[in-house]
């Protein structure tokens, strides 16, 4: 039997997970407005980038059941986000910052989650942290694929994409090693994650890149 | 040893199988026409067209082994049939049309097979539907990045393409809760889906899309 | 214990691996010339083409652990070079032809060690060519849609590319059917797709293409 911190963290762990998928269901969503994609369409497109990062770490990780197959809540999350989300989405443009914030959130959530899952799976930490970044960066590289569209992490003018994984999920790793198992690590990779992501965002921070 | 009534419909599945691999290899093809791809590169996206699908489907199983690794006949029927088209439709520009139909054979075919294997493995109905649509929609989607094309699912003015995935794996999963194992719930399911989508693309039938 | 003979395979198997994932980064990183990706940017896109090939394989075959998840050494090298590349590449603008053959090297080394590796979880000769040539272009692939690139191995004027990856896993199976585990076997198979595909950049040779 898990002990009682075991149990408490395996609940956020759950909550976080849904919580990425809704978040990520959501920019798959936004990602298709104005390519008059059909409902199903939307909902395939949400699906994808709901699930996608965490089954391409699961199936990396060949663990026995990828996230989401046991456990149809996950599915029936992303559905209905989907749905909702064209429901209000459907009438108006919407900004590229409501995407970029949503993409954002998922980026952050599914980078700790991967990268937790990583050290669980005890592939050391530097495998952890790339699991993480790969994790995190995933879902939003197959929704943007899928709509054809470079993907973010790769558009130019991109800032502080997957470095802002990179420092939250070494953050956590080193954090998880220190004190293992403490909820407050992941919710400090993920916040620190948001916080770069969103402050470059803001500022237009920037790392260097190929001159032209 | 198996009852006479699952060896037929081991014999139905497998032969299911290689028809999906057949159309799904001409629609690679096919997509292929037009883009100056030379034999060999044509025969590689017949391959990934045809066996993408299931392999996906299989990986998120995580099955023990992919449905074409133990049995050659598969790559071999997918080789044979891209170096036929390929023989076939060298020489004229092939209509989008033929595609089409090829690849609503395909959808049609892997999203019925890709529904049964959830349930044998037990995912439950919510996520063998799912499992269906993946498999269905997967193959088609890699064909389409691989040309360099917006996914057909994805497209605009597409009729009801994922729609038809789940309503026909729909039908199908509740038929095999009510009559298990009967040939026909097979069969139906991949007719209701091609009629879905074949009288969609004849009269344009389409779900509400985001206005622009 | 493995024999001197077995262990000098293991030891140069280990070496080629460690080789095709250095040049696999370094195409990597050439491929986001010219597109402002930054530092990170162009580490996830040596990371990603540098351990996709063996991923895709390696997942398709169901191994217990993907290549580079229990040798965190795969990581270091494909971050490593990639960022050593971006330093030298950074202010010039990089040929076409250093991205042809860094990709060329990556191809015949991955479609070996794939193939190798499939003749090792004996799926039979067809299939370990097949699983050859998937990871020999299954990194560039990767590569070239996440820079948004119709991948090189279906762009026009594209000579004898998966030809060469075809050719060369042919006669290495071959050659280990004959011989098995003798070491040449592996260098001939390399040395055989790289000359194809070096002399077919050089003199254009090409397969029958669709007509226009």
């Amino acid at each position: 039997m898990p002990t009682p911190d075991a149990q408490s963290i395996t609940t956020l762990q759950y909550l976080l997970a849904h919580f990425a998928v809704t978040v990520s269901a959501i920019s798959g969503v936004l990602a298709g407005s104005g390519k008059r994609v059909d409902l199903f369409g939307v909902i395939v497109l949400g699906l994808v980038t709901a699930l996608g990062g965490g089954t391409v770490r699961d199936v990396i990780l060949q663990v026995p059941h990828v996230f989401w197959i046991d456990d149809s809540n996950f599915v029936v999350n992303a559905v209905l986000t989907a749905a909702i989300t064209f429901a209000i989405a459907r009438y108006r443009m919407v900004s590229e910052k409501a995407l970029g914030v949503a993409d954002a959130f998922g980026l952050a959530l599914f980078a700790i989650l991967g990268a937790a899952k990583g050290l669980k799976f005890e592939v050391g930490l530097t495998n952890s942290v790339v699991l993480g970044v790969i994790t995190g960066v995933a879902g939003g590289i197959l929704r943007d694929i899928l709509v054809g569209e470079i993907p973010l992490v790769f558009r130019r003018n991109i800032y502080l994409y997957a470095t802002a994984a990179v420092v939250g999920a070494t953050v956590f790793v080193v954090l998880e090693k220190w004190l293992p198992g403490h909820p407050s690590n992941r919710l400090i990779g993920i916040g620190l994650i948001l916080l770069l992501r969103l402050a470059a965002m803001q500022w237009k921070l920037s790392l260097p890149e190929f001159e032209r």
